[in-house]
């Protein structure tokens, strides 16, 4: 019988061949694989100690051939075959566009985005790591933010075991090679992730840095991202984030990002998602590379602006963390996070969550400077809880996505017009408001306290033009569903 | 002995003259008052049944001289003389700018802006009017925006019983004429908010209009406005805005509100401050007959940069107003309005309070729809005594005035570098802050929770670099002053 692999799992091609020289350098190494008429030609990578593999992610359902090329004699013209077999229930492939302004894995499933960001969650203690995975299995959220390089900044002060290259910031890097223990180690975590049905946001650069590895030359960037490509992208819950606040990495110019793109473009075969994350000012994310936005700002009310501007999914990754931080950007309140997921969503976007609490001073002391947003660990806010109450309505509306129905900024609407409603006043605490509905059909009414997490439906159907009371407080929601009879 | 009139108090000749024909368009009279070898002309005016009037505001405390000038025989060449004397005790004068950026009363009393808005309260019935009276008594306000005009818009459809012009909007108005009791009516209230210290900003233009008011032709606006000026300037506690929203007034065009600045610029004796209401679109405060900046706009963290686009005070006199009503700008919370005025006012502003309740539901009936921005009546908010409480750590401070202290904009300081700061992190919430304050000298630290209105004094002194614990909530302050031996 031969190997079966999941459709969007991992086909693992393992090969001995020369462990002399530098064969992270000196070797080349693809395989092409094929399936009816179709083929795809993944690079192959170098794990260490004379092990070469090539990492494959087949699509679809039924018997796969391939064929190694390389450099190496031994490494090349090393064929074989598959069996590609129906996914377990769980897995439903990489995360795609889709509707332009949102995402659905390959199998058609829906993917509202709900991110969080842990930096570097995956460069801390093994404990720390276990424990976030621990929470991430109660939170809300199927995506993550995290760093390949280790985070030098506030409240980041640790040297990690591994790193993407060997050596150490007293006997210096060698950017000529890999460290496999530290890629070993990531792969887990990814796969953990993707039990977890997480999306993994992998940021590939970040300016946040003692160690050198955001100034490193051009070559050994394009080196480092043609390893990464060949080693990652065949793990189907992962996203390429080209950079977090790309910006701050003041010796790269917008042509390394540019090129940086491309790279990844042209050698990933199964295309999954790419951005870049800003600073203050954004990437154009017009241009034909960029899968979706993945922005940087507080200002959720501009959410429809940007679907307009650049005509792509709208990811709004950070626009500030609940927290108690000393810095303005770690220290909104619970309601405010609720509120900007609600404002952006409703507006047809999508919001990343992050919490930076210093002062739970419930944890035992060596937990005190632990913060999510970068380390991990555990969750002390009030927000998620009502991040999984959003979740589980947007669940419930169109299966499309929510897309802003046109009104003014500050009253966000979105939905599907005549069919479904979902309308959020946010800071606005109206005692009532005059809503025009469509004359030619009934609706139901739920009013919902998006913070309280209470959803009361009114009595009645509706239609035109009527005055509706309202609890005159904040963060309230509506949903106003076609009623059928 | 001659005629008595305080510095900057009134001084009003009364003359008996025709009454026939228009004696409004037909007849023209001013006076010049002479000082020493200083002489001002203010304009007369008809106040109806062949009475005129010249008022003149003297500035300088010593014996005045006067002589009429007018078209008509008997009106003109009336000589007479007054003295001026000391001022009483709550009379310091018109209130001017003071160090560019902030006022003071010509006495040089500092007058730090905390305004308010009341646009149609002296278009409503008497007992409206007094019950306003006495809420502004207990306010911490000391200057109101108002219309001369009648308001009509949501929530305001009630019919004066007087109006500028006689006439009726069934019968037409006669916009050759001026209606003296309206005139009348209108001083009196002026003078009861001089006596509790309160300025009347009054605005000349507005939009929301059924009577024709907003839309009439150049020569009525022009005739208008010298009648205005003529019988009002000489009120001390008065502002001209030239206009409420002035780009809703489609049929105006920018240079009609350039004239109408000139024609109060021209005739007005004593140079009462000049400014004009935006919507959305600032007018060019930069234009040299503007005083001030009258700003709308919901973000007070720019209050530092319209400083700097405009070098003149800014006032925000709207950034939307506690209440509940439908309306977006209308609904904001009592904190969300006094963390506006504490946003500004650390950024060298000066901020305006407005009130929209509808669902007030104790009042009796009748008063339901009475809502304090348009009608005035009753304060049922809770930002007032916040207000009050930032008006007197306000005047505790510089006496120049509150100017920021170059940091982040959202880190809003203000102050004297080296003598006194105060900060503020509005709807931030920190749980510590790294101060860094001169080294040769030593401060007091007071922490403020504006919204509490509690300032506790922190244990000893303060210089240079050091971590501050913060309560970790919203709406603190500190008040940071040098320690003198």
């Amino acid at each position: 019988m031969l190997t079966q692999t999941e459709r969007w799992g991992i086909f693992e091609l393992t090969l001995q061949g020369p462990s002399g020289g530098n064969p992270f350098m000196d070797v080349k190494l693809s395989a092409t694989f094929k399936y009816m008429n179709r083929t795809l030609t993944p690079e192959g990578f170098y794990d260490g100690n004379g092990v070469y593999k090539v990492r494959f992610m087949p699509d679809t359902v039924g018997e796969w051939t391939y064929i190694t090329h390389s450099t190496v004699q031994e490494l090349d013209g090393i064929c074989g075959e598959f069996s590609c077999v129906e996914p377990t229930e769980d897995n439903h492939g990489p995360v795609r566009v889709k509707n332009r302004y949102h995402f659905a894995y390959e199998d058609g499933t829906p993917h509202f985005s709900f991110g969080t960001t842990c930096y570097v969650w995956n460069h801390q203690s093994q404990e720390l790591q276990e424990q976030t995975l621990e929470s991430l299995k109660a939170a809300p959220f199927n995506k993550i933010r995290m760093c390949l390089f280790p985070k030098h900044y506030d409240y980041n002060s640790n040297e990690p075991e591994h790193f993407v290259f060997p050596g150490s910031i007293a006997d210096g890097w060698d950017f000529s090679r890999f460290d496999t223990e530290y890629f070993a180690a990531l792969e887990q975590r990814i796969i953990q992730l993707q039990q977890l049905g997480i999306e993994a946001d992998l940021i590939l650069f970040h300016p946040y840095d003692r160690w050198g590895f955001s100034t490193m030359d051009a070559e050994t960037d394009d080196f480092y991202l043609r390893y990464i490509v060949a080693r990652l992208a065949a793990f189907r819950n992962i996203w390429w984030s080209m950079a977090n606040e790309y910006e701050l990495l003041k010796e790269k110019q917008m042509e390394d990002w540019d090129r940086f793109f491309k790279i990844v473009q042209e050698n990933d075969p199964y295309q999954h998602l790419r951005s870049i994350h800003n600073w203050i000012v954004f990437y154009d994310y017009n241009k034909p590379w960029v899968t979706h936005c993945s922005i940087q700002h507080t200002e959720l009310l501009l959410t429809k602006e940007w679907r307009e501007q650049f005509h792509k999914p709208v990811v709004v990754d950070e626009c500030r963390y609940e927290g108690d931080i000393n810095h303005d950007w770690g220290n909104i309140t619970a309601e405010d996070m609720v509120r900007r997921f609600w404002d952006g969503m409703v507006r047809g976007g999508y919001v990343g969550h992050g919490e930076t609490y210093v002062g739970h001073k419930g944890d035992s002391e060596g937990l005190d400077e632990v913060l999510w947003w970068s380390h991990g660990g555990k969750l002390h806010g009030t927000s998620p809880e009502r991040i999984e109450f959003l979740r589980r309505i947007v669940n419930e509306g169109p299966v499309g996505g929510l897309n802003p129905v046109p009104m003014s900024m500050l009253d966000g609407r979105a939905g599907e017009p005549g069919e479904y409603y979902l309308y959020y006043y946010g800071s606005q605490r109206p005692a009532f408001k005059i809503l025009d509905l469509p004359e030619d059909r009934e609706f139901s009414i739920e009013v919902i306290d998006s913070w309280n997490m209470t959803i009361t439906p009114l009595e009645g159907t509706y239609n035109g033009k009527f005055r509706l009371e309202l609890p005159g407080k904040q963060y309230i929601a509506l949903r106003i569903q076609r009623k059928y009879a």
